[in-house]
C-alpha cells in the first residue's frame, strides 16, 4: 500500500545516488519481500562501502533484511560481495592444507587457544583470525593479549611469515579482510540489526573466506550463555553457513554445541589462557578438553589429514599427551611477540590483587545456571567491555567450582571471583546469585557437549 | 534470535546516545513487535528532531515500523510527538469555527480551490495548509502558484491576518509547523519508509492538527490514480485518521473516493483553476462539482453550521448559486497577492503554446483509465515534477474529453494535450496509449464518487 503523505520535504537535501541503481529501490523490494538479484547486492555493498550510499539507507536495508529474510542465493551474494571487499589471501606458498575453527561465542569458550595449536602439531596450517569479546561472551584476541607482549596486530606479510614458519597464526581482522563487514557491523550494532541470522552468516562467512582457508569447522554455541538461546535458531543459523561454505567450494562442518553453563572452569582472559595450558599439559578439565579435541578432530579430517574422524580423535589426543600442542603453542606465542615464559608458569600472568569467594545459600544440587549472567558477572568487574572504548583487565574473572548436577552444601564457594577493584563486586555476586539455581533433587536430564554435526 | 557477529567493529564512530534513552533499544523493541511507550516515542522523536538520535538509527527504526506496525497508543503518541514539535495555531481569536479537509492525493484532484472559498462564504473559518504535487499527483500550492502574483509562503501572522480578513487562507508548510514530521518525511522519501499506513496518518494528522482546527474532513483516494489502489488500504488509512483525530479531541470524518479516473475533466495547473473558477460559477464537470459540494457539506456539518447533512448540502450548493463563493474565492485571490481578475479572465492564466489531440484507436467505448498513468503524462510534460527541484510549468495539462462509459470513434479525440516542449510528447502519448482501455461493450459497472463515510 502506498499514499502520499500530505508535504513532500521540498529543503532536506537528498543522498547521492550510488552510480546505476537508486538504494531506495533495493530497500523498497527487500521490504516488499522480493528477491535482490546478485548484482543489486552487489552495487549496494560496494556503494556503501566506498561512502556513495549513506548510512541511513544501508540501515533500513539491514533492518528489512533482519525483518524479510533472504533466500540463499541472496545470502550467498551478499557475502561475495562482502568477501570481495577487501583481500581474500593467497596460501598457495604454504604447500599444507589450510583449516580454521569459528566459534560464535561463549562463556569460557577457549577452545581456539587449544585448537590452533594441536592442529597446527599435527601438520596444518590454521591462518586464525579472531575477534574481541562482545556483550557476555570473551574473545580470542583479549584472551591472547592477556599473554605479555602478545601482539594480535600483525601485519598480512607478517601473519604470513608467522603462518610458514610454525603452522598457524592468530591475529584480528585487518583493514584488508572484508572492510565492507567492518562498516556494516558497526551500523548493525547502533541500529538493532545484529540478530538477523542471514547478516550474522554473511558477517561470519564473508572473513572467514578470506582466510584462504580449504575447510572451516563451525562452533555454533545454543544455550543460555549462547548468543542464540534456542537450539532451533542455532542450527538455522548454522545450516545457512554451512550451505553458504559449500557454494563458495570449502569443505565444512557445523558441531551445535553446549553453553548452558560455562566451557571449563575459568571465565576472564588470563585465567582462561592459564586452563588452556592445563589441557596442552594433559590435565584441565574435561569438557574443555573433550570439545578442543573433538573440533580438532573434525579439522582433521575435513583438511584430509585422516582418513576418518577416530583417527583425527587419537591424532588429536596423541599430539596433547606426546607435549607437541604444548610446544607448538610455546613457538606461537615466542613468534608473536609475547613472552613464552607464561606458558610454563602461570605466575608471569597477569593476576587480580584480590578473590572472593561467592558461596551456595543452601545446601543441594546446581540444577541450572543463567550462563550469560555468569558472563555479564566476568564483565562487571572488568573481565569484558561494556562500551567498545572500554579496556580490558586482563588478570579478573571467576574460577566455577560447581556446575550443573554437582552436589553443593550451604557456605560451600560456588565460584572463586578473581578481582582487582571492589566498586561493582557486589552487581558481581548478585548477577552469580541469579545465575545459580539451587535445588533439593540432582537433575536428571543428560548433558551432552555436543548437539548435532550439521552438514556432515 | 541473537548471535555474536564475529567481529566487534571497534573502529568505527558511535552515535552520540540521546539523552536519558538507547536509540538501539527501542528500534529492537519496536523491530521484535513489542510496543514503545509514549515516552519512549516522545524522546525518540524530540532526539530525532533535535539531531541526537542519527539518521541512520531513525530510518532502521521507522523500517521496523512500516514491516511490524503500530498500535493506536503509539500511533497517537507518535502523531503528538510530531505535532508538538512545532506551533499549533491559537486561533481562538477568530470567533467562526475552524474545519479544514484534507485529501490524500489524486489527479485532477483540485477540490480545495473549490471548497475553501464555499466553506469561508459559508461564515466557518478555513485555515488551509496544502502540499505540492508528488509523483503523479496535483498539489494544491503547485495550482495556486500558477494564478500569477499568489504568494503561499505567507508567515504565520500574515496568515492570521488574511484567515481573520476572509475566513480562509492557503499556505504551504512553515517551519514553525510539525518541523519533525519535514525531518521525518525527507528521510522516509529516501529509505523506502513511505508507504506505511501508521507513518501517513502521523505525518497528515500532525500537520493537520498543528492548523488548530476544530473539524477535519478527509477524502482519501482510492483507484488506479491513487496511491492506495486497494479500497481497503484506503480505509484502514482512513479508520487510523479518523481514529487518531477522535483521540486529539477533534470532530471528524473520512470519504473514500474514486480516483479510477480523473476528477473533472482537467489536469495541470492553470486548467485545473480554470476549471474550479467553472465550478464556483456554477457550471464546470459534475463529478467535481459534487464531490466538492459532499466535502462542504460534510465541513458546514461538523463545524456546526448545519443541524443535519441535507440542509449543509443546500447551503453548500447555495453560496455557489448566488455568486458568494466565487466572491470569496476572489477575495482570497486577492489578499495572497494574487490577481484577482485572472479568475474571472482565465486569458490571465498562463497558458500552454500549443495542443495537439489525443485520439482513439478504435471505435468502442472507454471501459477502463490507469489513472497514474495519465497523471504521469501530465508530469512528463512539465505539469509535475520527477525530481523535487524540477520546476512545474503551470500552463501545460490535459483536457479529458472521454472518460469511463463514454462511447468514442475511431480518430475521435480522447484528450487535448497543451505543451511548451515536445522533448517528450511522445512519452507522454504512449503513457495516454497505455491508459485508455477502448472494448467493444460498454462498462456495466455503477460509478459512485464516495465509496464510503468512516466516523459518521
Amino acid at each position: 500500500m502506498a499514499a502520499k503523505p500530505s508535504e513532500p520535504a521540498s529543503s532536506s537535501a537528498q543522498p547521492p545516488p550510488a552510480s546505476g541503481m537508486r538504494a531506495v529501490d533495493l530497500i523498497r523490494k527487500k521490504r516488499d519481500g522480493n528477491e535482490l538479484s546478485a548484482q543489486e547486492i552487489a552495487q549496494l555493498v560496494a556503494g556503501y562501502t566506498a561512502g556513495q550510499v549513506p548510512d541511513y539507507q544501508f540501515s533500513a536495508w539491514l533492518m528489512a533484511v533482519l525483518l524479510k529474510g533472504m533466500t540463499r542465493a541472496e545470502l550467498a551474494a551478499l557475502t561475495g560481495a562482502m568477501l570481495h571487499s577487501g583481500q581474500v589471501l593467497e596460501l598457495s606458498d604454504i604447500p599444507a592444507r589450510k583449516v580454521d575453527k569459528h566459534s560464535t561465542g561463549g562463556v569460557g569458550d577457549k577452545t581456539s587457544l587449544i585448537i590452533a595449536p594441536v592442529v597446527a602439531a599435527g601438520g596444518l596450517a590454521v591462518p586464525m583470525i579472531s575477534g574481541r569479546g562482545l556483550g557476555h561472551t570473551g574473545g580470542t584476541l583479549d584472551k591472547l593479549e592477556s599473554i605479555p607482549g602478545f601482539n594480535v596486530n600483525l601485519s598480512l606479510a607478517d601473519f604470513r611469515r608467522v603462518l610458514r614458519e610454525c603452522g598457524c597464526g592468530l591475529i584480528g581482522q585487518t583493514a584488508e579482510i572484508a572492510p565492507a563487514d567492518k562498516k556494516i557491523y558497526a551500523l548493525r550494532d547502533v541500529t538493532g540489526t545484529v540478530e538477523s541470522p542471514y547478516l550474522i552468516c554473511a558477517s561470519i562467512m564473508s572473513k572467514k573466506l578470506a582466510e584462504g582457508i580449504d575447510a572451516l569447522v563451525l562452533d555454533v554455541k545454543t544455550g543460555s550463555g549462547a548468543f542464540m538461546k534456542n537450539a532451533d535458531d542455532a542450527a538455522y543459523l548454522a545450516q545457512l553457513m554451512v550451505e553458504t561454505g559449500r557454494e563458495m567450494g570449502k569443505k565444512i562442518v557445523a558441531l551445535i554445541t553446549d553453553m548452558d553453563q560455562p566451557l571449563g572452569n575459568k571465565v576472564g582472559n588470563a585465567l582462561e589462557v592459564e586452563e588452556c595450558v592445563e589441557v596442552l599439559r594433559g590435565e584441565g578439565p574435561r569438557d574443555l578438553r573433550d570439545l578442543s579435541l573433538e573440533l580438532a578432530a573434525w579439522m582433521f579430517y575435513l583438511g584430509e589429514r585422516c582418513p576418518d574422524l577416530p583417527q583425527a580423535r587419537r591424532l588429536a589426543a596423541g599430539l596433547i599427551s606426546d607435549g607437541s600442542a604444548l610446544r607448538k603453542f610455546r613457538q606461537i606465542v615466542q613468534l608473536q611477540g609475547g613472552d613464552p615464559c607464561a606458558v610454563d608458569d602461570p605466575g608471569r600472568l597477569p593476576r587480580a590483587r584480590h578473590t572472593t569467594e561467592f558461596t551456595s545459600p543452601a545446601d543441594g544440587f546446581v540444577v541450572s545456571m543463567d550462563c550469560e549472567r555468569v558472563g555479564t558477572a566476568c564483565v562487571v568487574i572488568g573481565g569484558g567491555r561494556e562500551k567498545k572504548e572500554d579496556a580490558v583487565d586482563p588478570g579478573v574473572g571467576l574460577i566455577v567450582h560447581k556446575k550443573i548436577g554437582d552436589a553443593v552444601r550451604a557456605g560451600e564457594p560456588l565460584c572463586t571471583i578473581h578481582y582487582n577493584s571492589d566498586a561493582r563486586l557486589e552487581e558481581a555476586r548478585r548477577l552469580l546469585g541469579q545465575a545459580y539455581a539451587i535445588g533439593s533433587e540432582r537433575p536428571t536430564v543428560q548433558r551432552r557437549l555436543v548437539h548435532r554435526v550439521l552438514g556432515q
